[in-house]
């Protein structure tokens, strides 16, 4: 019996564990799922035959080496910067390992000797990053295969909440990372090419400049840029494009009004307010707004912002009780953690509410003297609260992988992603029969 | 005969350098001059007999060692993160030091042993830090002293270029390092207390908040705010005042057009540009502006910013050169560094130009149930591009501190700024000799 070790059995593990205790009896397999909380490593195994929980600790070395020396494969879902142990320890007793996390400069540096020992370690096969290389990298080649060239890539991905429950004026709901969407978009300029013009966004313009896009029957959708699109062209193999744009999914009026949280400051995470702890709301979005002995707070986002009292920008900022009298209760907080404080209690995924993730890629290419696009999109909803559809689109071909390396059937070696076909044209078709399925329009472009 | 040694003979060590040699024969000194430029160190003791040139590499600890072992006080004018190696060479050979920077947390770190020593290194003495902390705190001590109680304190400090010579748009040309211009303000935001209120203003907020104020007869300026200005509450014993802000001088108009060039991301430092070097100045303005087949990079700049052709702000940025078609021809640069090329070209301080030191402090006090206001305003010229506005008003009060120190009329000892009226009283009274003299006016408040 082969044994697959699965490190973090958080929200995102729930699909990516029952997936592989679903074929484990199949394939023969003993799935060990391990977490700092063994009763949640043990409610994803629910009593099933095949499946082994532990309380597992990645700081303590001992128990990574023995845990990790007895398996066949590691699955780790810690957060990013913790994959680096598990993937020493990997190399050492020569496991072969799977993350659903972007390629870590730590990871990268292990390269060549990953690849002598023959090991494979699979970076980057969740759902940004993961579905998105796959999807794109499948039409890609097609259009090179039938001798197309690609001038144009703009690609948005986003979790938001399904339809059925989007029932607030920001039609937003946390359904990953709070701490993430608070500063998202934070660092350096997000870096794009648009007709062959580098174009450079500094964070306080990001949620100015969005692009809209209608996702199949789902209406509109906004997008702001993320980080750095220009490498991507040398990863998909589009050195020459012209246009080149990924970018975050989110409802119309969303970028707008969020834009304001941004221009007053409210989302830095670089100082902390001495006395977070008295202030109300009120007075924390009263610091960055001028002192005026006549104006109220609302008054004063009004004027400086140019908004009118009964804008949807205006609507949305009330409705999230940044203007209420009530105590922060927040020791020493940054202006970020507070912000985070007040969207986790409006923002919050209601126990039967369900989350949805919605991706689409936009594709212009040339062949034979015509100008075509595909459009690609994807949305999957989720089922319940524990196989969310962030869940599903990360576990799945996590899991898919971890099958395929086990079988035999992905034989690479080294540091990789999965950008070849040999990888995601097997996964893709498997990705369907869960529910994972892009919808292709093309068209002439004029 | 006592030595003084100098380290660092550039821009700003001119008047210091005068100062002492001028003072040499009266106190028996010997003023010895370090640079890493012989020339510049011997053309500033100009054959003075009691001046001593030599080449100074701060990086040679036996230099260092030897150098500083054999004079009696120490006058470090280099930049501000190589005073530390100065100030341990001086804890060594037991001898005191004078800075014109602001206390650093190394030097601080070596408070305890420097006063076990019963030396003395007194930081902050230049123009600001210095003039600042020294003129605030004689107008604080004396409404203190009659009674008053400082409610309000506004202070601004501007390097500028002199009236007459002030003949550009932007009314502002580099008189003091270009680079902490352009990326002034970046970092964590201002902090500021008004009436009682925190107010605390992101960077890109920075230059919309401007506050104005007339200075004398040199008509009108804006401020806009520096780093933290709540901890001089702590400094100048105002722990309880309800306003507190310091602020940077600049003439008006030019904060609203710097303001276009924060909002388009051109100060950021934090990336650089692959091809910068075949760029023109107008591709760099274009990268941070939308793809647009009909509109100029002129227009889209206007639409983006709301701004008419014949506003005082376009008229600014086209003056700068900026849409102009020439090549950067730098290699893999920063915006900042982009940015600073252009602007070094263009706010040049020609030889025959003079600069401007512009100070004004701001207090409103209680005193016998009346409100009054002080408004005490210094502006300093310079003589001519050696002695300029800003090597007068560091030179000067640093010089004056060092003769203070060597004939035993400041006693103090430890890491020490200065705040006390034993110090700041005697040096402001002979600084109005060199011509740096405030003017107050006194009014009751509506």
């Amino acid at each position: 019996m082969k044994k697959i070790l699965i490190i973090g059995a958080g929200l995102s593990s729930s699909t990516l564990i029952q997936y592989l205790l679903d074929n484990s009896e199949k394939h023969n397999w003993i799935v060990r799922v391990g977490d700092v909380s063994y009763e949640t490593a043990d409610k994803k195994i629910n009593d099933h035959k095949n499946g082994e929980a532990l309380k597992f600790d990645i700081f303590d070395e001992e128990q990574r080496n023995t845990e990790i020396s007895k398996v066949d494969i590691v699955v780790s879902m810690l957060p990013a910067r913790m994959h680096c142990m598990v993937a020493e320890s990997c190399l050492k007793f020569k496991k072969n390992m799977v993350t659903a996390s972007y390629v870590s400069n730590e990871i990268k540096e292990m390269a060549d000797k990953i690849k002598a020992e023959g090991l494979l370690i699979l970076n980057e096969i969740g759902v940004d990053p993961g579905i998105d290389h796959m999807s794109a990298m499948q039409v890609i080649d097609r259009i090179k295969d039938i001798g197309g060239k690609v001038t144009a890539f703009r690609s948005y991905t986003g979790g938001l909440v399904a339809p059925k429950y989007d029932n607030n004026p920001w039609n937003y709901k946390f359904t990953w990372n709070p701490r993430n969407v608070v500063l998202a978009g934070q660092g350096s300029a997000a870096q794009i090419i648009v007709n062959d013009r580098y174009k450079f966004i500094p964070y306080h313009q990001l949620f100015r400049r969005t692009l809209r896009t209608e996702v199949l029957d789902y209406g509109e959708f906004e997008g702001y840029m993320n980080r750095d699109s220009l490498k991507y062209r040398g990863l998909y193999g589009l050195e020459d494009i012209s246009t080149m744009i990924r970018g975050t999914l989110r409802r119309p009026g969303f970028s707008k009004t969020w834009n304001i949280l941004v221009q007053l400051g409210a989302t830095d995470d670089t100082y902390t307010l001495d006395d977070s702890e008295n202030m109300s709301y009120r007075d924390f979005i009263n610091t960055f707004l001028m002192y005026d002995k006549e104006l109220s707070v609302e008054e004063k986002i009004q004027t400086y912002f140019n908004l009118e009292e009964d804008s949807g920008v205006m609507y949305r900022l009330r409705w999230l009780g940044i203007f209420k009298n009530e105590k922060i209760g927040l020791k020493n907080a940054t202006p970020a953690q507070i912000l985070q404080k007040i969207l986790e209690k409006k923002w919050k995924l209601d126990h039967e509410d369900k989350d949805m993730i919605v991706m689409q890629h936009k594709f212009e290419y040339e062949l034979n003297g015509q100008r075509k696009r595909i459009t690609s999109s994807l949305v999957v909803e989720g089922t319940d609260n524990i196989h969310t559809a962030m869940s599903i689109t990360v576990g799945v071909p996590v899991a898919i992988a971890v099958k395929m390396i086990l079988t035999g059937h992905i034989k690479e070696t080294g540091v990789k992603i999965p950008l070849n076909k040999e990888i995601y044209k097997p996964i893709l078709k498997e990705l369907e029969d869960y529910g994972i399925k892009f919808i292709e329009e093309e068209e002439l472009v004029d």
